[in-house]
């Protein structure tokens, strides 16, 4: 301790929003160097190769391969693969000397396929599975939470190479499983959830999410089948049954309604088709938002939802991926779009709705003319869209997709994501085994990640009391931490059980610090969160030092002499 | 072998100019992603890993601790250094999102400096020594010679902090010894140089250079005093002794004598001055350069060396540092500069002379008028130049600058750098300590480099024979590989010497290709270059397998039982 570049802060850092963020500051882990990147001090370099290790293992547990391909590549394959422009602003581009384009590659799918076609020909070669971990960069729009979010990250990538579909289910199983296995081993709880997969393309895909409510992401679960995904991955159940059928549309006066509030209002106050129960869930709202696909141009959509749902941006987002989205806000050179009495009848731009909008419903909904709304409007008899979206909000107590048990909403934080991408790169990039018949076979593929400096932050949001961390002993930088009180023989004795204990293998910290009261070192080693504290303190004289562990906060007494036999 | 990720080439391949780095990439250790940028494949990742290793244990051995910055930097503290501008063209530069500047990082000096600025305070906390090992990108003009010269690569770098002189010459020498147990461990040869610091600025730095035909730099090393510099930082004695007084300079026609050999040809025809022995050391050659400083503007250099030397573009371009230089081609609008007949009297531009060009030696020179001399020029006397530099090349026996003797010319790859750097950058970011009367103590600084990767084509180029790679056992990806010939036993038998040298800590590859001839297997075994080969094959039978030296080429037959005991 006397040598470690470590200095304790007192005070929490001003820039660190969470608390076991500012903690990993505090404590010494890591300090901020730009915005959305860190400097892993001494601590957090043990901390962050720890969890390394584990990594590494379990991926080589199922046959991964280690690589290490360049993070700068040249433009020309993301171009081949699209992504150039799928990822728009979210990737760091850059020119060399000779006016060349590259990009700091945020995932590597390109580079590993033109790799494997290059070495491997036939299909004895397969299976494989390769991996590299690696720091990747992105530029977030909004780099947050410390190493949760941030634009300079470690991660771990892996590719799977397979002749045929059962072969790729066997690869994306095996990394479900190794995921599995390396989240409990760092002491990580975690959901597996259906997910999107955004630029990737492919078919199927889940992210491991680990609860917290620091977490950006948005989860459903079911606590009846088990069913669990991303609110962007959620789909929502048609509605089931005939629907009776329903009068002619007919038009109403809804002076001054231009919001679903005043619309219900005003039904109830005329009784409009003879009823006062309206509410919002009988009305159909329709939503104009601005869609933007990379490299333009842009497009008006109009949304359908019923009338007690928002249009969830995050959501239309991703069903458009790889466009971007937006509220229209300015309706001027629009006339056409009536705002507030905006309906489904003749309209004029590509109009898509939610699943709840399907054949037979009647609706509510604007007559496309100010103050007039319309009642008993047929989705497939009045009017037709141009297809179904998942745009509306998810709310808890929504019906599972599978059960149709009211779902749980949880916020959760991405730390791995594995995808059965398919045949998509291994065609653009000419990926085939010849075959026994001595025909090419295209090779199918998966991709996994595993945000390796993200878990520091998901274990320090959950491993940690108001005194400070409190590590995994997997993960812990050190395994124990010697506190010598007094300036007696303490410091010789607890110098001289840190060598024990070295010799037998353990990662020791001793805190042999002269001119640091006995409080301020109890107070840093709560703060630093080492697993296991041995205070070689007041009953050294009679042969017995402390033993405390950091996460229960048991202590007790053990004689020196088996110190070394229990600890090691 | 079977599932190693691993095809070796039986051809060279188009793109690798030198052996070495041919024999990587045949061998499957290594594999061109983009100019001057290399895929890692399994064998040379566990390679890099294994010289990392090594490069690691030597840093901690003399107390530096491990941290880890981000590669991606803001502008703002490269500008407060200078580095933004000195580096040119030659780091990567962009814009994230938001327009701010950014560069890839080529050292951290800058960064570093902050980060212990803003952790320790105390003289007490000093001396310090922090390292990282980090892919480093640098936009090369000629990325050459595969892994030699690369545009991203893999540098370890450590900084020293001390509270005085002492303290940091105690770092430097710290680092001198770490650096040459590495490069021993490693099986590296290498001399060290004085060095030219470059962009870092500081005074005493040294290279380590490992001495091939294939390096960039050329280098002298004394054989008499033990002497050795980078050609770059080679320094001219002055002449020693009085020079007798010469007469008046006297104008001598020399028509069409504008180059050294036509003017010495006249000068003796003529026999000028009552002489015929006249040489091109007699003669002061004067030669214009056009400087041009990062962000210009561009000036004319006129520099005067002896007839009998070449002007050495590196080395004016090291002293004029970190200036660009270039011949000047295009005499139009200087009428002042008669080409072929330049004189150093009422030169208008700025003169420097190379040191043998002392006060009181007499010259013939250019009269600055066409098909006219002058005899008997004297430094000093006749004309004052405006200083003196090294820009004259340096030639094997030139007198060594130490002890006279003449000095060895060789070439070498430069393996590492280690600089003291001096205040310069604790003084331009504020980094002091309170001293013990209260007063603060401006730190003193080292920065100490090894390129990890280069490295590996460092031994590559070193440790080969005609039969393919011979990896010193320190750095081997693996210990020992089995290889099974034939379809009997064999294969069983080489699986389970393997397991059982697997459970001695050895890294056991074995060759258990089904399909694949024993000659094949022994091809490829010596290709790849691991250090001991064990063949079980015919004489199985009788109990015995063949053991063999993949550097002597050394073969005996070793009882099976007694295997393990002589390679685990």
């Amino acid at each position: 301790m006397s040598a470690l570049f470590l200095r304790t802060l007192r005070e929490d850092p001003a820039d660190a929003e969470l608390p076991g963020h500012r903690l990993l500051v505090r404590a010494g882990y890591l300090r901020r160097a730009a915005p959305g990147a860190f400097t892993w001090l001494p601590l957090g370099k043990l901390l962050l190769d720890r969890i390394t290790a584990v990594v590494r293992e379990e991926l080589a547990a199922i046959g991964g391969q280690e690589v290490s391909f360049p993070a700068l590549l040249p433009r020309e394959p993301y171009e081949v693969s699209g992504r150039w422009t799928d990822y728009g602003p979210d990737i760091f581009r850059l020119r060399d000397r000779r006016g060349a384009d590259y990009l700091l590659a945020p995932t590597h799918e390109e580079v590993f396929t033109t790799l494997v076609r290059d070495v491997y020909a036939s299909y004895r070669d397969y299976p494989l599975i390769l991996f590299q971990v690696q720091t990747k960069f992105r530029d977030e729009p909004r780099p947050r939470g410390g190493v949760l979010r941030g634009r300079e990250f470690l991660m771990k990538d892996s590719y799977s190479f397979d002749l045929d579909d059962a072969g790729l289910a066997a690869a994306y199983a095996k990394h479900r499983e190794a995921y599995t296995r390396i989240f409990d081993r760092l002491g990580v709880d975690h959901l597996v959830v259906s997910a999107f997969s955004g630029a990737m393309g492919g078919s199927a895909s889940e992210e491991f999410q680990a609860p917290s409510p620091a977490g950006e992401d948005r989860l459903v679960s079911c606590p009846a089948c088990g069913y669990a995904a991303n609110i962007e991955a959620v789909t929502t159940p048609a509605p089931v049954g005939t629907v009776p059928a329903a009068p002619s549309p007919s038009l109403v006066d809804t002076p001054d309604a231009g919001s679903i509030e005043a619309l219900v209002a005003t039904l109830n106050a005329d009784a409009a088709g003879g009823r006062t129960d309206w509410t919002a869930a009988d009305t159909l709202k329709n939503v104009v938002v601005v869609v933007t696909p990379p490299g333009g141009p842009a497009e008006l959509l109009v949304i359908g939802v019923p009338g007690d749902r928002e249009v969830d941006l995050t959501r239309v987002e991703t069903a458009v991926h790889p466009a971007v989205v937006a509220l229209l806000d300015d309706f001027t050179g629009h006339p056409e779009l009536v705002r507030g009495y905006l309906g489904p009848r003749n309209l004029s731009h590509r109009y898509l709705v939610d699943p709840r909008v399907a054949p037979g419903t009647a609706w509510v909904t604007g007559a496309n003319t100010k103050d007039l709304h319309e009642l008993n409007v047929v989705c497939g008899r009045d009017f037709t869209p141009d297809g179904t979206i998942e745009a509306a909000d998810v709310r808890p107590g929504d019906p599972c997709p599978r059960c149709g048990t009211g779902l749980d909403l949880v916020r959760g934080i991405e730390i791995g994501h594995i995808f059965q991408l398919g045949r998509r790169y291994a065609e653009a990039f000419g990926l085939t085994a010849t075959g026994p018949d001595g025909e090419p076979i295209t090779i199918t593929m998966g991709s996994y990640g595993i945000g390796i400096s993200r878990l520091v932050g998901v274990l320090a949001e959950k491993c940690r009391d108001e005194h400070g961390l409190c590590w995994p002993p997997e993960v812990a930088p050190f395994d124990v931490q010697l506190i010598a009180t007094g300036t007696g023989d303490q410091l010789d004795v607890a110098l001289d059980l840190g060598a024990q204990l070295s010799a037998r293998g353990r990662h020791v910290l001793v805190d042999d610090r002269r001119h640091t009261s006995a409080g301020v070192k109890f107070t840093d080693a709560e703060l630093i969160g080492i697993p296991r504290i041995v205070v070689v303190g007041r009953r050294l004289s009679e042969g017995y030092v402390e033993l405390r562990d950091r996460s229960t906060g048991a202590r007790r007494d053990v004689h020196i002499a088996s110190l070394v036999d229990i600890v090691g």
